[in-house]
This record gives structure tokens, C-alpha cells and sequence, in this order.
């Protein structure tokens, strides 16, 4: 039976509260942690604050610790949270009825406390000295870069990580992938996504494509100014994504199949 | 049952114009803005315009936002489009009788079409200083280099390239890599394939392997020299490709089955 | 049926102490005298013994020779011993009861041995010139950074590398990572947590995360300032581990299968 | 039925000599062309001659294009040829009969004329300035390091590579890694074990481990000195790879099935 059927819109509470959910909750924070502590410390001991005219092979390092973290934290919580860890993708789920709102708001409001602890953890083992030194790994915008420029990338790299999600989870394409074995690239796709954003953004305004990770670096090094960047792009970011796949990409549905 | 037909020809026009079809066609250009998007935009705020002599850390930055954007793309696409993403690859593809002429010349229109896209928003997002001090990342040939050297060595690494597709949708190999699953390596077969390319072509004319990419930075950049080169050697590149496997490499059919 | 019960505590004798048994000890031997040979011959010829404000590019070759190592041997070893290679691995398994404390003792003491012999033959490669240079690659604590905070480092970077361990072999988890034939990412995760330990933890005292590692660095270096952190550290990681899992993250058992 | 045999030995002509041979003594030859032109065009328009001292960036990316290369190359003719390109993998597979004695010195023999062509390409694209300023990238000693030193890192880093491609072939492991599904990173795992080779050899010797890639480069370079070295530590380590899984590694065949 094929059905084409948009699948946009809200899904307010269906869950059931039980310890798989409060679990998959737990478990969103933790990898939030994890993800700050890698990323921040490494920024405080190798960067040197500079965003445009970064050297080449500070901006590979960053970068890779950015995409490898997220690479293994999604192989680590995709069969019990998920693994989302990033408020775009929730978002992006929760308007593709992927997850409920409730579950789409207990996620998010976990990894926003999560970054913050693993902010904290960082400043702990960097001292405040380098944390200082690096604005505590915040995203804040390049000299010379425009709020547009910044909102605009972030944007589009942010769609990416969000489709690369979406793919990843799209029973209509399960089939295909579950034939070719396509479907363990998942997480790579993911974590190549970070990497990738990192690689265009961080000269322009040190990538967040992430708000709980822009939320966390500013909670404990108190620079705040571009927040709402950090916000509006990667919320639309993954806005875009989901539209797009909705509406225009996602083929007609031939195997009836729950969505992971 | 063995039997060995060569499948090189064309086929005109066996295809059903549905909306599957118009949805691939869509696909290819979308994905090839994305492309240009990450690149260029990574030109433009990392490197200096030069060529031979380029710091290793820049060149292997450079490269590999090249293959980790196409391996995530043809992650993307493979199950729309088949994740051609370059002419080279598609005119293959056709002269090997995997897809239609009429496809093939939907697919090209819509790579050149998204490519120029792409590099816009690069320029949007750069800003023209950074962009014009890069050429837009216009291919050209870098100083002591000769149009036979770069043309040469496009041939080689485009085929390549055209390889690692037309080995990943071989019916012929189909049964032995489901058996071992390497049929999941193809999107980093294909990833790795443009990643090296550019290892090797960087310092001599810039790495094209993908006429589609070049014509978009050439279409804004206005930096039009030596563009023969990027068509012909990839093109040429791509024909290397099927008749070396065509004609010499691919074994006997041995099970029936439809190529991807 | 559904159980969920706690595998916290020690299994002392289960073993059959067979030819397989045996090869398995004399693998973990082996395979840690190949690590210790690819990353101190590496430190030798490449770092300038310094710690923090180590070149990026430096810190990314050492992190990866690091990682790729671990991974390589994880899929050599996986089949014949389980790939341990690490005594805080060991540590999580025996209390984690996926091993006994009989085998985990034999393994430890093998990975040990292993680590003499592997240092050793990095110093016979790179002479004692280059090799007291970087002190033998022996960890040290970098200048102004405390022991608590290399401490902290070290069990956490360490409970990740024993989560990804624990989360591959998981008989919980198995059921959906065979469906999505993610279980072939457990050398893949393994290694890149390896390459983000030394991400993080290289320019704070040069990374263990691995007991076995800084003893045979240590032995024939002479240099054992600190050595109490880099066996306290990680084995209080590996404990972190497969607390978090058995007692919180670990779901209820629904299908039941050998663990390995 | 459990048995354990010793595999060592000949077998001299156990072949057809059909078309599939002949193809496959081809495929060799060309994939070792593809892999020349690929690594010796990036030293010559990336390296300065230096080995000891080398930058750290300049050697990752030396690296890579050798690892990544052979990652390739071996996914391209697993399905065709058995993916060796390398004498010394051939050599092992030879004495551990898992191919015939008369396939081995046909495989050797086009491997080396495939070198000798790959090398001259990279001769004609790069110019025969940028080519003699490297060497032509022949394998050569550091200064101040033996042969002795040279030699035993030679064996050690070639026993590696070799037992990637021997555990991955083992019919004695298909069972676990089918079931697992790790058999698809063979060909990761035999490109990993090249870029390690080389991040630990390049500051030794240039890196061989591949008498096919010395001979090559040493034809048309005209670099003849020490190639000893590169011959006879190479086959001493697959001879190594093969004894120590043959006589100590291999566990007893329990599945009878033809090795690949």
C-alpha cells in the first residue's frame, strides 16, 4: 500500500511516563555533559580565542572533537534516548511527530542543565586562567561578520545535522538501507555533519548549530551577547529540515513501519 | 546462468516522468548547493588563493570538507537520487546504461543550476573580500603548471572517483558484498575517492573531478580561464571509468538482478 | 520476559582454563606490545616532550596513532580475546561480571608485560637520544595543572572509553544493534574514544586513560612521578562506567543472550 | 567437528588459469598504478625531502593519502582480485596456502610493473624538478638512524598490516564476524594499519612496508640504495603475520568453509 500522508504537526502527550522515559531523559542531560566537558576543555587548552585567521590545524582539531563526540555519543544513546543531544533536533522530531511535545520539552530542558554541568567540569580541570582566555568556549560573532551572515550559516549547516537525523529515522527509507546496510552510518552521518559545520562555522561565529551547547559556555562564562542567534538560526535550522522533508524529499510510504 | 554482455550505449528515454523522477532531479541540485555552500565558504575563510606551496594543514582541511561533505551527501541522496552529484559520475553512468540520457541530462542541468546556488550563498556569507581573494574558489591552473599535466591528472583521479560508484552498484559484485557487507562502505568509498583527489590535484589546478563545481564558482566568481580543462578532463575521466569496467574488469553476470 | 537485574559483583573462578583461555591472555599481551611500539615510536620521533601549548597538529598526530591503534587491535583481538587492552576495561568487566576475576588478574598482568616489551622496542627504534627527549612518553603532569584536576580528567575520559566497551558487548542492547547492524561500530567507537581522551587530556598530563600504557612507559623510562594517578584515575573511571550502567542506564533484559 | 591443522606451506599450481585469473593479475598491476600516482604526486607537490623532523601536518597528510589510498584500492578489488597490492601480504597469503605459489610470483610480478607506471605518471604530472627534489619519494634511510633500527620497524609495522588481511580472510573468525557484522572493516582495518605504518616509518625510512611501492619508486627515481631493506623487512614481517597466526593465534576451525 502506497501513502503519501504529511506528517507535520503536534503531538502533545503521547508517552507513557514510565523509567524507559525517565531514563531516556537522564540520559540526554548525561551525554550533554559529556559533550561539553570534550569540546570546552579542549577549546581552553589549545585555543588561543581568534575566530577568523584561526590556524588551519586548530580549526581541524576543534572540529573533529566536535564531530567525534557527537559521533559516539549518538552510538551511545540512540537505543535509549535517541540521541538527539541538540534542542534543534528536538525540535525538528517534535514538528515531524517524531516524539511527543512532552518528551521534546523534558529533552531539552535536560540538555540545557546537562551543557551546563559539562561546562562547569571543564572550567574545573582548565582553570580559570585558559577557560577565561577562550570566553569559556562561548559562541560569540567574528569581527567583521554580520548578524545575518552568522544567522544565515548557521541556518543552513544546522538543516544538515537535522536531515542527516531525519534520513537516518525515515521508515520510508529503511527498507533501502536495511537491504544496502546503509542505515549503521547513522551516527557517522551525524557526527560528519558536526564536523562539517564546524569547518564553515567557526570562523564566522565558533558554530553553535546547537543551542543547550551555546546555552551552557554561557551560563558559566557569562558572555551573552548573539544569544538569540544561537537560538533563532539552528531552531529554524531544523525548521527548514523537516519542511523540507515533509513537503518535498520523503518518498510515498510503501512498507508500513513504526518511525524507530 | 553466466553470461557477459557489454552494457555500454545509451538509453534514450526509459523512463516514467512521475514524480519520483522530478523529485531526484530536485534532489541532485539541492544536494549540489549544499555542496558548494560548505566548500567555497571554507575557501573563502581559510585560504589565501594559493595553490603550490599550500600549508598542509590548510590542503588536508580543504580536502576534507570536500569528501566528508560528498560521502554525507551520497549518504543523503543514494536512496532519491542515486547520489550522482557530478556530471563525471553521471555521463558514466549513462554511457554504462545504469540511467537514461533523459535523466542524465535532467541531472546534470539541475547539479550546474544548484552548484551556482550554493556558491551565492557562499558570497552572501563570506562577504566579497574574503570571496574575491579567493577567486570565489574558481579552479584554475597553479603557476609552472601545464594545461597537459592538469588535464592528465584530472582523467586519473575523476576515474577514480567514477570507480568507486560504478564498483558500489555492480550487480555483478552485489552478491559477494551483501555476503560481506561491504556494500555499506559506499558512500565512504566515494567520500574517500574525492578526499584524495584533492590531495593530489589541490597544488596543481585546484581539484575540480566534478565539472558542476567548477562552472558554479566560475558562473559567480567570473573567473572563466582554463574551464575546457574541468569539463573535458572529468568527462574524459568518467568514459576511462566504464570501459575500463565494461570492457575489462567486470566479471560474468552471474545473478540476474536489476543495478540499484 | 522481562528482568532487570543488577550484574554488580565479582565472578571468581568461572573459567575453563583451556588453550583458549591461554591464547586470550598471551593476545592481550601481544596486542599491547603492538600499541606500545606504534604511539611511544611516534612520540619519540615527533613530540618535543612538551605538554601544554603542544602544536595542534602535533596533538592531532598523536591522539590518532593513539586511536587508530586501539581500534585496529580492538578488531584484531575482539574474536580472540574480547579486546580488552586496557586494565580499566578489565577492571569494568570483572565488577561488571562479563568476565571473571581469575581472567581479569591474567589479563592485567599480560597487558603489562605486553607494555614493557612494546616501550622496549620503541626504544630500541628510536634510540635512547630521542627516546629520554620525550621522557619515554611516560605521563607526567603538565606545568600548573594540579592532580586533582588531572584526576578528575582521567575518570572521566576513562568512563567513557569503558561505557563504549560495556554499551557494545550490552545483551540489552544487541537486540536493536543487530536490526541496525550497529554492533560493527564497537571497535570504531572504541577507538574514537581513545582519540578524544587524548584530545582532552594531552596537554594536561599527557593521557593515560590506560594503566598498562603509563606502567610500561614508566618501567623503562624510570619516570614515576604521578603513577599513582594514571592507576587511581582510570580505574575509578572504569568503576564510574559500569556503575552508571548497571545501576541507571542499563534497560530492563528482554532478550536472553549471552553477554558477548 | 573441531580440528586444528597447520596451514603452512605451497601449493604451486592449483589454479584454472582462466579469464578470472588473468583479470585478477591485471587488477593487481592496476590498482598498485592508481595507488603510485596517487602517493608520490602528493610528496612531490607536498614534502620537502626532509624524513626526520618532518612537520607533524606534513606527515598526516602523507599518511592519509597512503592509508586512505589502500582503504580504496582494497574495497575496489576485494571482489576481484583479493585485494593484496602489496608483496608482502601476497607472500604471507602464499606460505599460509590460502593462494597458490604460481598466483603469488604473478601477482608480485604485475604489482611491480603497476608501480613502475604509477610512478611515472606522478613523474609526468608533477615535472621532473618537483620529482627529484623528493627523491621521487624513494624509501631512503634517515640520517642517523641503522638499518638494524630501520629493518625491525619495517617487520614489525608490515606484521601488522599483513595479520589485518589474514584475521579478516580467517574462516576460523567468519562465524563471530559474520554474526557481528565486523567483517566489513576489513578493508578499514588494512587502511589503518598503512597510515600507522606510516605515521611510525616516515621519520625512520620513508615508510615501505610495500617492496612493490620501494621498487617502483626506486625504478624510475633511480634511488637504489638500501633497497634491501625494503624488501627483506617487508617479507620477514608477512612471514611473521602468518606464524604467529598459524602456530599460535588461530583458534580450531570449527565451521569448515573455504577461506574468501
Amino acid at each position: 500500500v502506497k501513502k503519501r500522508a504529511c506528517q507535520l504537526g503536534f503531538v502533545l502527550l503521547e508517552e507513557r511516563f514510565d523509567s524507559y522515559f525517565f531514563r531516556a531523559v537522564l540520559v540526554e542531560g548525561l551525554a550533554m555533559a559529556a559533550f561539553l566537558y570534550n569540546v570546552i576543555t579542549v577549546i581552553a587548552y589549545n585555543d588561543d580565542g581568534q575566530l577568523v585567521g584561526i590556524d588551519s590545524d586548530k580549526q581541524l582539531l576543534i572540529a573533529l572533537v566536535f564531530g567525534l563526540s557527537i559521533f559516539m555519543l549518538v552510538y551511545f544513546t540512540a537505543g535509549l534516548s535517541g540521541g538527539n543531544l541538540n534542542p534543534a533536533v528536538t525540535f525538528s522530531l517534535v514538528i515531524g511527530k517524531r516524539i511527543s511535545v512532552a518528551r521534546g520539552i523534558c529533552y531539552i530542558a535536560s540538555q540545557m542543565v546537562g551543557a551546563i554541568v559539562g561546562t562547569a567540569f571543564a572550567l574545573v580541570i582548565a582553570g580559570s586562567d585558559k577557560f577565561n582566555a577562550v570566553n569559556g568556549g562561548a559562541n560569540i560573532l567574528a569581527v567583521g561578520v554580520s548578524a545575518g551572515q552568522a544567522l544565515f550559516a548557521e541556518i543552513l549547516s544546522t538543516a544538515m545535522v537535522c536531515l542527516a537525523v531525519i534520513i537516518g529515522l525515515s521508515s520510508e527509507l529503511w527498507h533501502l538501507m536495511e537491504k544496502t546496510g546503509m542505515d549503521i552510518l547513522l551516527p557517522i552521518a551525524v557526527g560528519t555533519a558536526i564536523v562539517l559545520a564546524h569547518m564553515v562555522l567557526i570562523p564566522i561565529d565558533g558554530c553553535s548549530v546547537n543551542p543547550a551547547r551555546s546555552f551552557g559556555a554561557a551560563v558559566i562564562s557569562g558572555e551573552w551577547a548573539d544569544m538569540w542567534i544561537f537560538w533563532v538560526g539552528p531552531l529554524i535550522g531544523g525548521l527548514v529540515a523537516i519542511l523540507l522533508w515533509e513537503l518535498i524529499l520523503r518518498p510515498p510510504q510503501e512498507v508500513s513501519r513504526s518511525a524507530h
